[in-house]
């Protein structure tokens, strides 16, 4: 099969791989409908995150069954199924409460790489969700999402508690920051404030329900979300992007008793304890459950309530990854959506 | 009046300081009944906190009201009365969500020092609850606790959302631990594990309802708890130490999922962003805001369903301040209540 690796910083190839098999009897093997390209993924791209030799790429999956191991019961070949980028058995205490990504059998498909055509999918019975029928083509890109980046958003609003009579402010203006608001809309919340400085982003970011656009970064965005909020600053914020400077507006922009919702994966973070302490917020994120909410997802995107493929505002064939890849990082793109 | 003024680290002397006057409508002056050493007074007492000169101590205080402002209704000279380390208007946005530390209008009660006979308080209608009646002698301490220790261990065990069917534990074996054990009963925990290696400390922590005893710190005290969780940690755990150890002791003693409230003063402590991230706890916490719970607190004492005031197992005449901190300081006392 064909398959995205990356070999260095910047060097990202689409080649041959060997297919994948089932290696465990909870295993399945999926035929990729479309995948895509995450943030996460340009950390290592730019050089930032090190990788020791050529790694498969990609985690966000979404495909039709095609081969399933002797003890999976829930999906069965020809469904189309959307799994989330940890597989989790969805039955250990951790899963039951809500936190499938920490799983007490969790495995990072990271490592397995979905940017291909075929993928082994471990623990499939807990992972993976089938959804009613195979979906209408122009549904791909929005269950696509909900296999991370809406996920991701998604959980970030609910780490924020956004909802009814809430101010939430979304730091981070890319894929997930924008699934955020559109989470943070649907969920209730009264006043979104999205931080961003790009005009396609701030467009969408107001397709999906922003009241108010900040531009300024750190104390200068702080203070832009301050002068919105009585000088209080936000009941729930989402940060959305990994970075000290992210981190750090997110907490100053949260009142005291407030939320804060973090996703971005944290890069060189390191949270003075003394500051945190007297901001007096909530802090809660990690790498979403997207399993969690994963049946409401599909539910919502099949009715047609939410759109959330729109963040893919680049589709490329995936032997074009390495364009994709490029496209991200040079802010040319949103999302990129890889069709196999 | 006398008061407790300390002078330098390791000098804290009991002298003539000057009776504090109504400085505006909104002021009471209280006559203390009783006051108390917090562990909070000990980081300057050791130097760790740097003093500019000659500085008033004590934050903590319950007492009869003397004389009041011309605009402060809710209470009358003659009552017994009980306030927070903050006072707050308990009106403001920030108060009404609970959050009276944070008070838009807050004062640090430290600054005015109530280790004496005499205390001005602040924004009096917002910050005193007066007690239905004058108490009996023997509810005094337990009253003096809800000022601050109780209220603040309290508010730990409600930040780590302690409840039915939880195991909580509590790292920080002081008073304000021992009393988040005797919240965490309270609000329906089903084990209580209690991190501490003093004898007195262990026996009380029983005797508040903690179901186990860890002795170990760090990573020893994180694999103990873990060992009596299945492994996973606790699904709340209690900080209420203030050092980069308790902090990272508590929140890797917490599952994935689990609630860490943290109340310890934050000293030295930086978090590691990624750690945090992948850990998937919740953290809240803070300078607890005590105005909240003192209602029900006080309620609970007076009924005789709590008794927090056995955390001051030495009590001691203001003139011997000094003493009072040295016992703290050498750990021959969990807490010591002064009489004025």
């Amino acid at each position: 099969m064909r398959g995205a690796v990356l070999h260095a910083p910047g060097d990202v190839r689409v080649e041959e791989r060997e297919d994948p098999r089932i290696l465990k009897p909870s295993d399945a093997i999926i035929r990729l409908s479309a995948t895509c390209v995450c943030g996460s993924d340009l950390w290592p791209y730019r050089g930032i995150e090190k990788v020791d030799g050529p790694t498969p790429m990609g985690h966000e999956y979404v495909g039709i069954v095609e081969e399933i191991g002797r003890e999976v019961r829930t999906v069965r070949p020809g469904q189309f199924v959307v799994g989330s980028f940890f597989a989790s058995d969805n039955t250990c205490e951790i899963c039951r409460a809500g936190y499938q990504s920490r799983c007490v059998h969790a495995e990072l498909m990271g490592t397995i790489g979905t940017q291909a055509q075929l993928a082994r999918i471990p623990l499939a019975d807990g992972t993976l969700v089938a959804t009613p029928d195979v979906p209408s083509g122009d549904l791909v890109p929005s269950l696509l999402a909900a296999s991370d980046v809406l996920g991701t958003g998604w959980f970030a609003a609910v780490a924020a508690e956004a909802g009814p009579g809430k101010t939430v402010a979304v730091v981070g203006g890319g894929a997930v920051g924008l699934l955020g608001v559109l989470a943070a809309r649907h969920l209730g919340a009264e006043r979104i404030i999205a931080v961003s400085r790009h005009a396609d982003r701030q467009k969408l970011a107001l397709e999906y329900g922003a009241t108010d656009i900040v531009t300024g970064r750190g104390d200068e965005g702080v203070a832009a979300i301050k002068d919105l909020t009585a000088g209080l600053g936000a009941h729930s914020v989402i940060e959305a992007v990994g970075t000290q400077e992210s981190m750090m507006q997110a907490i100053r922009s949260t009142r005291p008793g407030g939320h804060v919702g973090y996703v971005g994966v944290s890069h060189g973070v390191e949270l003075p304890g003394m500051e945190l302490f007297f901001s007096g917020v909530h802090l809660h994120g990690g790498p979403a459950p997207v399993r969690r909410f994963l049946p409401e997802l599909i539910d919502l995107i099949s009715n047609r309530q939410i759109d959330p493929g729109k963040v893919f505002d680049l589709h490329l064939p995936l032997d074009q990854a390495p364009e994709g890849y490029q496209a991200m990082d040079q802010r040319r793109a949103i999302k990129v959506l890889l069709r196999p």
